[in-house]
């Protein structure tokens, strides 16, 4: 059976069933990080592991190599950021075609290290391998968690209010740019914002740091919003999420309605943001804006967690439907 | 300039000038493993991160993915067997071709969690995707030092006997029954020894423990005798090994011959073995005998450490040259 045929989340339970026991206190396949404890008195260690494929992910006429080396770095750095962590240590594999040119290598890391080395980050080890056809990318990311311990995807209480950092959308709008052809060096001012959210996210680090003993769920939006919202919730909650609300920039409103697109379509389904999503109690909303406005990160109240078990996508007070046609981004 | 040109060496120079400054007592690019060092009281961890690409260090016709998975999770046991550690995770990231199938993803599992489970190593997380041409696994192992600190490759003193586990050029010999068609099923009982030789590894982890505080100096001989004995020795030591001592099993002997090769070459340039080479002090070859009798773990002297700058490999009492050419292997 073609592999293609299970879908990327049939391949991840395939894996998920075969992960093995876990300690108390490990968290494993599922979240933002893995989570192994450490001895009582210590914090233990969080790991995440993201591969990137030539073609798939990135494209050397859309990106130079210092940004595809960034675009790795951060990708694993706001996996770190959505556990509240904080990271020390990367690991990168690579696997090199034989049309590979040393300056691409020098150049994805020289991106990774000018990323990394901005939080203090060192690379201490990896692989670098030949044979393959394209170029591939594996970094792998430890980080300690914060003090009051991992902050899960799950866990999100009916009530608490969905807030997003950032602008959501903009990658999206980026890579529309670049599969049209438009280009860093002939571009307006507006896209090359666009290009800049696709190709140079920031992860969300101070702020997910900042925000860990408040939340009660925190996750990155790397796979869109409604992707991550659905992964949040826990059987029997569901969600109202007012698509007005939505924290969309002008320059992407535009393009939309350049292509005669729906800007919330983009800004639900599109991902690559790497904007945190945050389930927050009430009264945890004052310290968190106060936090974010200290940190210059624009934060968006979207929605509430609530115990439909629905997901609602509400516009000027209806309930209506939003689908992803031809923006989801499939693995397979 | 094509990668091809800065060859294996160059790639990690040019990546280890990259790498960062490390805190004391982190172990960086180099090694069998990185180590990270843990606030005072605590062990610290060991990380690994080997990949493995499809047509390069594995071929679906010369292995089940069931052998594929078992072999990726030797390889990165072995490096925490030679920094004398214990594994507790794992990450795996795979990228998967169109052409990749369900059952291959199960039957690298399979092994995989096989050999992890066997040691209580179970996997916590890592990535899947899509987009290569060929199928790409990178394995990254987590472990814990043993309580006298992590076990360098480099630290070897002047008289130090050169010792090694098990046996040398099996998986050479095996690799090269694979590549001239012969396979499990029709195999004669010393050609399943040399097959299983290559295709399914043992890591040395039982013994790398036991050893850990006895040696001044260990690695695994991933890449064959003669690089493991150049990484090992520090500027001006130098090594006397004695070809006439390798442990060399009888049917990779009789297959030398019917190739008309020395064996000793493919015990020394062949590579793949995944045993140990340990520095040793003369006064604990003793109690490190006597461990790997208990663990029935064969162990021979092959040489010493020498203060002359170079290595010598000796045949009845001659320094004689032992090439490689044909043998080794390049990864690019």
């Amino acid at each position: 059976m073609r592999i293609g045929a299970l879908g990327e989340l049939g391949v991840i339970r395939l894996i998920e069933a075969m992960q093995g026991p876990l300690p108390p206190g490990a968290i494993g396949i599922g979240d933002d990080a893995a989570f192994w404890p450490a001895p009582p008195g210590a914090l233990g260690w969080l790991i995440s592991q993201d591969m990137l494929v030539e073609s798939q992910h990135f494209r050397w006429d859309w990106a130079t190599p210092e940004e595809v080396g960034w675009k790795a770095a951060q990708v694993n750095l706001s996996d770190i950021a959505a556990m509240g962590g904080e990271p020390f240590a990367v690991l990168t594999s690579l696997a090199i075609p034989a049309h590979g040119t040393v300056e691409q290598v020098r150049g994805l890391y020289s991106g990774l290290t000018r990323a990394l080395s901005a939080h203090g980050v060192p690379i201490i080890g990896g692989d670098t391998v030949g044979g393959s056809d394209r170029l591939v990318l594996d970094v792998t990311i430890l980080g300690k968690p914060s003090p009051c311990g991992p902050v899960r995807r799950q866990g999100a209480r009916v009530g608490d209010r969905l807030v997003v950092s950032g602008w959501l959308g903009s990658s999206y709008a980026g890579y529309l740019l670049l599969s049209e052809g438009v280009r860093t060096a002939s571009a307006t001012p507006s896209e090359q914002y666009l290009l800049e959210a696709h190709l140079m996210p920031q992860a969300r680090l101070s702020l997910g740091r900042m925000v860990a003993e408040h939340v009660s769920a925190m996750t990155d939006i790397s796979d869109g919003l409604a992707r991550e919202i659905f992964a949040m919730l826990l059987p029997g909650q569901g969600a109202d999420i007012h698509l007005d609300q939505l924290p969309i920039r002008p320059e992407v409103r535009v393009l939309a309605e350049r292509h005669g697109a729906d800007a919330a379509v983009w800004a639900v389904w599109g991902g690559e943001d790497y904007e945190l999503l945050m389930a927050v109690p009430p009264e945890a909303l004052p310290v968190i804006s106060q936090e974010a406005r200290r940190l210059q990160v624009p934060l968006t109240e979207v929605g509430a967690v609530t115990g439909s078990g629905e997901v609602r996508w509400m516009s000027r007070g209806r309930a209506v439907r939003i689908e992803g046609d031809g923006v989801k981004f499939e693995h397979f």
